[in-house]
């Protein structure tokens, strides 16, 4: 085996956002040389990376080249061109996750059809090459409101989702791919991250609990462990567990699912990476999820996923009205409070609804955390100059 | 106050060691851009910080021109230029800690002194401008076998320390200022960190018990918290306040003591920095050692310094006989126990005792992570390829 912990191994990673920047805080404690590879000199990742390339991730060359360039590939975001990935793994570069898997995480069609194939519950759902169609199916009865829709290509952060409750919703849809799909009453949203090596050593962290904003469709609140009665929570792991193996993942699935009010569960959609849903690990958890994410690509054995306390993770987003350079208002008034931790992603700009960085509570008392939480929210505000 | 969570505002730190590598992963969560300055464009800072300075940390000019391009200016080692540091203090830079306090840390007889001044308690001590004298000092009856011989400058893991049982154990010592101390018979070696802000804000850690190698003189485990009486752990913080109290220290201040056999503590020596034995701090901590400097340099709140589980930490050090080209030996076999988390400091060549990186343990049960630490400790080896 190659000796990873020596300067004569790279690392790369497609994308030099927030999810790398904290990737690299497990890269740089295991002295991992790492090369990031990005569209923006100005991306979080740009300055504290061992080597910082500049270029598209969707484009075919600038992947090709730049994984040619390193011993293990490996991605912040799932949005990266997906033939060069194939290619480089015909050339022999080990790519995690494998571009056969994030071709069919890529496109929500496709995901859709594939959690179908493999008897994973979901949702049920239509799939229209073009928006404009989902006017049509409509009118002839193959389709009725409410429901979702979804773009099938870069989703993101709430944008690309949208709940269709009367037709007026449908204006000034994006016109591309789409999917449709049944709304599902539940009682929570929850998610499990599993991780899982090329050895094919498998582990699941607890389920979480979110909570989201109901304009923006982003996470407000992330609760671990989720305050959920116990079959609940082993059964949505077997789920999560479920979709992993399916997929023969190598890496980290963050598996979104919702409880239904029957305590039935039923996967929403998956991302091939470290998530949101998993940030809390990083003051929570033995093992955070960015140095988990580590260890499955380079094929080490895998971290205790347990909580060491109880965590919650509060997004920080750019507030509305406020667009320009960032200022985080208050935040020393909540680094008073025992157990809180702000992240900040270095983005210089903020807009309405930004993610620009995130604050873990971490307490032995969950119903304190929650507390805490909410002290955080109502303190803690991101606007300009 | 200047905005400290903005791209406008530069930290700069002297000297780019494994120290101000742990400390650049707090600087990048909370987005403090950090300018490094360092004698070696190999240092471990080198490449992940935003800015790299080339210079020497004890050439009055490159300190004095690097600190004038920062706003608040720290460090990572004491030995650093001390007059450049009260030049840029009196020019309005920031400089915590201050040259006045690093003034008399950097040379053992000046610290040994103070604490006499302050009643701090400490051994006898006798001061010599030469080492040469000592052998003076013992013909004539001022000085009787055994002590303990002390490099006035620059000691630093275990060079400039040495027990002197004999006559011979004399012979090719170091000729510059020395001292010597009266060999005290302890039960434990204690360490305790105290962190204190501008704004006189002041905190403990908790009381770490030290295991040393018995040749090296290197520290071999760290405990926290110290398995020791209640009232003896309360005396060692209570002194340790006192001594940061006495400085007005800014910054982390390390403390060393020895709980003697009754059950006094005498406070060994003190290291104006995050120190080895805070390691531990990073895994079993609510605000790890380099969060909490961080928070102290810029006038933040400081957080809270209590475990959230038990912490050891063994030291990884160069095996003997083995010089050149690094390996960490066996490290995956480790990382496939629970809890256990090693940093590996990036240095590219090992040595003999060289301190190469540290691995954490951290448990519920302090017992069971005593136990993994021996594991760690017999499994993991820094040989050379």
């Amino acid at each position: 085996m190659k000796n990873y912990f020596s300067s004569d191994f790279k690392l790369g990673v497609l994308g030099g956002g927030q999810l790398g920047k904290m990737l690299l805080a497990e890269t740089q404690k295991y002295d991992i040389y790492t090369a990031i590879l990005d569209g923006s000199n100005d991306a979080p990742c740009a300055q504290i990376c061992n080597e910082f390339h500049l270029g598209n991730l969707m484009d075919f060359d600038d992947v090709y080249k730049f994984g040619k360039t390193v011993d293990v590939l490996t991605i912040e975001i799932e949005h990266v061109n997906v033939n060069a990935l194939e290619k480089l793994e015909a050339e022999g570069i080990k790519v995690y996750p494998s571009s056969k898997t994030l071709r069919k995480i890529q496109n929500k069609a496709t995901q859709k059809l594939f959690f179908q194939d493999h008897n994973i519950p979901t949702a049920e759902f239509s799939r229209f090459a073009f928006s404009s169609e989902i006017n049509e199916a409509l009118k002839h009865g193959g389709l009725s409101l409410p429901f979702v829709w979804k773009s099938a290509q870069f989703g993101y952060d709430g944008t690309g989702v949208k709940i269709i409750k009367s037709e007026n919703d449908l204006i000034n849809l994006p016109h591309g791919e789409c999917i449709t799909e049944q709304l599902i009453p539940f009682k929570n949203e929850l998610a499990v991250i599993v991780a899982r090596n090329p050895s094919g050593e498998i582990k699941t962290y607890p389920v979480v609990e979110m909570e989201f904003h109901p304009e923006a469709n982003q996470v407000e609140y992330v609760i671990c462990p989720a305050r959920i009665d116990e079959k609940v929570a082993k059964k949505a792991q077997e789920v999560a567990l479920k979709v992993a193996d399916s997929f023969k993942h190598v890496g980290l699935l963050a598996v979104e699912m919702f409880q239904t009010e029957e305590d039935e569960i039923i996967v929403n959609e998956v991302a091939p990476r470290t998530h949101n849903s998993g940030h809390y690990s990083i003051e929570a958890s033995y093992t955070s999820q960015f140095e988990q994410h580590l260890r499955t690509v380079l094929d080490l054995p895998l971290g205790n996923t347990q909580n060491k306390v109880a965590g919650i993770m509060v997004n920080l987003v750019g507030e509305e009205g406020y667009n320009g350079d960032v200022i985080y208002e208050n935040i020393e008034n909540i680094m008073k409070i025992d157990g809180v931790t702000p992240h900040i992603y270095g983005k210089k700009q903020t807009r309405p609804f930004r993610k620009m960085g995130h604050v873990t509570i971490i307490n032995k008392d969950i119903n304190k955390a929650r507390e805490i939480a909410a002290e955080v929210k109502k303190t803690i505000k991101v606007i300009s100059k």
